[in-house]
């Protein structure tokens, strides 16, 4: 089962040498969660031949235009694409009335509901929950109230040992094994321990930007999967970082590290940066399995 | 001395096949006015070299998506990049308020004022002027309040007939001739209409979108050199044109010919149509002057 992120942009502030703002796709079995979503995104989308109307739910971490502003022509397209599905809407409070206003000012009434959901800044919550994801908060620590997400595959069945299963057992019988019950089998009791197994670990993505260092978020991204983090500044810029609450290459490197992440990878690069090489050099450094967002590229997380 | 006309944009609704919304720049005399500013417009400024800071004054047709949300991220742009000269901007009654809730929302102050300007909708009035154009607006029909622009050069200064202007004239009675004064020299006077002779007439552009097939705009607009009207559609939709308030290549080339304008540029392509040759072709058989208007196309008005 396809667990896997697409990056659609990874500019910071401004679009610059062909790199978007950020957004980007997690997909999980088929079902599609857009994270942010700055200018251009539903053109990205389109590029990626990503079908937009297959997008259950967006998350947006705050209210900087680089990391919305795509986000009213994409709810538009929705519509002129026939969307009547709902729309899950995370993001902090303020979104709804900027989308509000501009419905109302365009005469617009959207043919699907949005179920808009306030986010909340201050601690890692359960924000959402569907068949196969949960998804917290990672709060930030940014200029403007800002979070990030830790998606987490649901708990999944067991797995069942084939070789030893009856093969003519029913599939009320396989169903309950699955469940973690025992089965009845020509009047005996198939002991589910004997029959099943647990399967992988849950798989897991953080998405962690904007955010000044903040060694504090350790705790809540521990050991996942896959770790976006964003790295707009090289080291050199260390002191313009704290001051505009950004990281560099280096301090993502050192929360991927410390969280013993499996993988982690850069975004959101300052406009000044046309080769990205040394951001990413000064990242491996300290964590090796470091890798640059780039737009269009897909990191899967194998099962 | 310029007056040229850049395509930034030129797709319906949604951007597809590398179309871009409706954006253009109008240059003249390198200043620059930005006529609707749809997603990704501060994209393509970048893409053909133009300056963000040059752009002078912008002015908006309606407040549908596709005509209007590239502007958020072009004003922070502006911000980042250290505006602090006035931005004067036409637009119709909302998109104030649309603005000031997203800065509201992103703690964010510009550097820089907005001037902003509600456009009038029911009658042709003159919006702006500065020292090198006039805009009007032109009433159009659509399914929500809009108009197009009209501009116009300003009068100019009188030429100076060069072979009979004695060499060692002053320059306070050189300007006093291309002002339309008499001028001295040697105790003589110079009698202006002896000396000099009128310029060629005003250039002007004008810029209809989105709109019904609307004949009664033909007298506005009567003469202009260079027309921009929409085509969303061919003539073989027609009735879905006249529905969602548009018009076919065919009736922006009758608009045309019955304005006797110089050029006719077809644009805001619905995304139904990959090719545009057969929109092109039946502006043509109307109105042989007819050009597409295509992304980062240039269309010059000579002196």
């Amino acid at each position: 089962m396809v667990f896997e992120l697409t990056i659609l942009g990874t500019n910071a502030a401004i679009p610059a040498y062909g790199r978007f703002p950020t957004s980007q796709v997690l997909c999980v079995n088929h079902r599609y969660y857009l994270i942010d979503c700055g200018e251009g995104t539903q053109i990205q989308l389109f590029r990626y031949k990503i079908k937009i109307n297959k997008i259950h739910a967006i998350f947006i971490s705050h209210l900087h235009g680089d990391h919305y502003l795509g986000l009213m022509g994409l709810l538009n397209t929705m519509n002129l694409r026939g969307r009547t599905e709902p729309l899950y809407l995370h993001a902090p409070k303020g979104l709804q009335e900027i989308i509000t206003v501009q419905l109302k000012y365009s005469y617009s009434v959207l043919g699907y509901p949005i179920y808009f959901i306030e986010t909340n800044q201050e601690e890692s919550v359960l924000i959402f929950e569907d068949e196969k994801v949960t998804v917290h908060t990672i709060p930030l620590l940014h200029r403007i109230p800002c979070c990030g997400f830790l998606f987490r595959e649901k708990a999944k069945d067991r797995n069942l040992m084939k070789e030893k299963i009856p093969t003519d057992l029913s599939i009320a019988g396989r169903i309950a094994l699955k469940k973690g019950e025992d089965a009845i089998y020509q009047d005996k009791i198939l002991k589910n321990e004997d029959y099943t197994y647990l399967p992988n670990k849950r798989r897991s993505y953080a998405f962690c930007s904007d955010t000044i260092y903040l060694p504090s978020l350790v705790e809540t991204i521990k050991n996942v999967d896959l770790l976006y983090h964003e790295a707009t500044f090289t080291h050199v810029h260390e002191k313009r970082a704290a001051q505009t609450f950004h990281s560099t290459g280096e301090q993502a490197a050192k929360i991927a590290q410390q969280a013993d992440v499996k993988r982690l990878v850069l975004g959101h690069f300052s406009t000044r940066y046309h080769d990205l090489t040394p951001l990413l050099e000064e990242a491996k450094t300290v964590f090796p399995n470091s890798f640059l967002a780039i737009e269009g590229e897909t990191f899967s997380v194998d099962e």
